[in-house]
């Protein structure tokens, strides 16, 4: 581990911003205006540490213009302060050794092959005809089966599993447990004959393919297709613990929080956001542009981009109780009020059903076609 | 690797079925009706996708005989086309080499013992008194603990452990990522004494047994009992990221998707299917042929078979604001309308509450008996 | 393993119990009321049990004192049943073998240090500078990278991953499949210039720090803090699955069951109980002693402590429908019982809406400040 020293004039220029105080702050790390030390950058993007700014030890502050007027210590000066942050931090960021080679206790089988640069850590094996390819690291403990493929720059922290037929693009960024290209739960039960009454295995027969500049958190699981790919777009980021099942498609831009799901064959658009915990139920679309707030479970095609929420608010556990009771006579209430003589139209509240194609059905996440 | 061909010929006598069309039709391997290539065998189970038939260059469809009288291709006649599908795409599945053996680079405790015909993979731990049985395969970075059983023809992929007291039934497939006995999570807090305000771990003394023909997904989750055994049937599916917590129990045949989770000493009967995401409260029980809807939280036991589900419909995020705010009403909207001179009956809105033995608990995952 | 015995007289004089019976009983495991053997220890904390005692062949109960006068066995008498039993099982636990010293098939890096009495299993790689302290236990498969320290007594069962800047105290348990101080989610989206519409990944310099006496569940993430550290406290106990986000803080003696889920810089206060499922949005402050029930999401900080809930009831599927529908309408409803010439005050069904500050969003998960 090198710490790195960067003054402020260097990352000024390096960067295209301009510069308020002292242009020879030396600066070794960062930290947040609240404790910061006097070799630490560090920023100022939300108004509500504006307050914080004056009392900050920090080296250096990176802030937009409006709030440097007032600052009297070193300012970078940024339109996106925060974007210009992210770009600045990486650089003090430690950078743990990945030198080039195949580390000695390392499986790799005679058909693999493995670009001269890339990195092969302790305890990884390889299967046949898998490739890495240039500047990649494999980190220790990660295992990758038959016919994979790691693209160029791509990084698998460490024990990571590549089942099969699993392609990753270029600069694709893997966290520790990830399992990509594990069977899709595809079951089917036979009706009739030898074999009714048990689950029969539908095989699966595709692969995975994530382009360019995606990020995989921890512990998340993508798998294979059953007969067509699964796919992600570029730049697609998840976050941990996320399941994408079989042939779902998840396009360029979009960002998935913790514990998100995707069930089987659903396609999602580009720049989306999926909230924490949030569900897709299978085969359904999402058009551009989405936005699924945490916990939500998507139940039906969306094709116009905007935000969209299920579930209730949270409550005092005796508030909630007797309101939750309500909830299972709410059609009754409904029917009540568009009964009376009062009413001045019945439309508004007809009795409603959730149509069918919306119903949440455990069997979307059971390959059926 | 190895790209098996069949004729359309071949695999009609091999399952069956009625030919309709080109016996020698070459085969070798599977396509979407969309997809397919001239070597491809398709299949056609849902009628929306009829409209592709007529398009599609598969060399060979599996349909019901219902569809093949006006198709021009060679034709597979079956009367659940998705299951004998299911069936013959197997033959073309490519199938990893597993030699039997013990790897070089694997760590085997001497009073292990492994079937000859078993295979042992790449930097696998093996404990004290496990035995793995023949045409068992334990693959790459798999750790087996103490006083475990791997049964006949048992499959674990990769990167699987089984923490201690383990016992796998016959052909149970499981996937990385996947650890099966880990201690249940048993915490009691003593009121007073030593170690009053401080959790007490409670001992997790039972085991594992999981039956026959099982499959468990990546990194899915089962513990290990309290003092009984966790249980698992015969032919019970589970999908990924799913959470089974001590003494749990679930019934033959039944199929979990996704990110579900059942908690301590619930019992699951047979024939279920839990949607992706949905949990059951600990102790309950859930009779045979119970569906529970994606994402829904069983708060209390269900004695007759039927589909079941909590939650509410997805809304654009106005709207959903708007009705979410009156659910914190609800009680006093229904009070109300129960109060109006005009009201026939007070009986069907009368006030209500949920049931203290429906009230989910966090205390549910931790192990109180 | 080795088989433990102790007779009933000697656990009474060790637990500091009175004894009813014989204390010449000999126990070497433990049951329940109903599966005892004569040479186990049962014990009865639920009133629900009692029928059980008289046909128990339990060589042993623990019992308060109210059940022991009409008991005819050997009975152990303690003022908490179960805390007393917690305390006698784990004398009964098989403890595998964890023999002091590395392994020949591990990888520790030259600048790492090991305490001479720690083990180190098979396959465990230790990178740079890392630290692992007298009686700890690094079981096989476990991968720790630069910087860490593994805190006096910890045990890390096996597939254990520290990524880096990880703080274990003392005696934490940490199960299969965990991994900490993996990058926090942290991205942002410039809006103009280079990089424009393609997501920027933001460093996380941070790190973790977990207190003395935590546990945490298989496959759990706990995520690196982007500028300060991700904290744990003393004694917190955290179920499988639990996915912990970047600079988040849970205080000591919390516990939080399976599948739950903190997003970044969420801060929750000591003696919380966090249900299955359940979920804090980022940012959030929860004070101590909150309890969340199952599934509940959190969308708003807690100041008083109790118990809080979100979610609706289970119902059979076609009832649920028919209220779910009626949701959608909820606003017009309340609106229209509102406009009832003989509302008598219109103040407790006003127009309400969701504060904004409460609305789950996406963005949650992803750093921005």
């Amino acid at each position: 581990m090198t710490h790195n020293e960067y003054t402020a004039g260097e990352l000024a220029e390096r960067f295209g911003l301009a510069l308020q105080g002292s242009a020879d702050a030396r600066l070794r790390g960062v930290g947040t205006l609240a404790r910061a030390g006097e070799d630490h950058l560090a920023f100022l993007a939300n108004p509500k540490y504006r307050a914080q700014l004056s009392q900050s030890r920090a080296g250096a502050v990176v802030m937009h213009e409006e709030n440097a007027a007032a600052h009297a210590g070193t300012a970078l000066i940024a339109r996106d302060p925060y974007v210009a942050f992210a770009r600045m931090a990486a650089l003090f960021e430690p950078r743990p050794e990945r030198p080039a080679g195949v580390h000695a206790m390392a499986d790799i089988h005679p058909t693999a092959s493995i670009a001269p640069d890339a990195h092969v850590g302790a305890f990884v094996s390889i299967g046949a005809r898998s490739r890495i390819e240039s500047g990649a690291t494999v980190g220790a403990g990660c295992v990758i089966g038959e016919d994979c493929v790691v693209g160029e720059g791509c990084e698998l922290v460490a024990r990571v599993t590549l089942v099969t037929r699993v392609r990753l693009g270029r600069r694709v960024l893997v966290h520790p447990g990830v399992v990509i290209g594990a069977d899709g739960f595809g079951i089917a039960m036979p009706r009739e004959g030898d074999g009714a009454g048990h689950w029969l295995k539908v095989p699966q027969l595709g692969g995975v393919v994530i382009g360019d500049d995606c990020e995989i958190g921890a512990n998340t699981t993508i798998d294979r297709g059953a007969i067509d790919d699964t796919v992600l777009g570029n730049d697609v980021r998840l976050d941990n613990q996320i399941q994408i099942a079989h042939n779902a498609f998840v396009g360029d831009h979009t960002a998935m929080a913790g514990c998100s799901a995707v069930a089987g064959s659903a396609r999602i658009g580009r720049y989306c956001l999926i909230g924490g915990g949030a569900g897709v139920l299978g085969h359904l679309e999402i058009c551009d542009k989405v936005v699924i707030t945490s916990m939500s479970l998507v139940t039906h095609s969306i094709r116009e981009p905007g935000e969209y929420s299920s579930g209730v608010p949270l409550m005092d556990n005796r508030s909630w109780r007797r309101n939750a009771a309500r909830f299972k006579q709410l059609d009754r209430l409904a029917r009540r009020i568009a009964a009376r003589p009062d009413a001045h139209s019945h439309s508004d509240v007809a009795a409603g059903d959730v149509a069918h194609d919306t119903l949440p059905r455990p069997g979307d996440a059971v390959d059926k076609d």
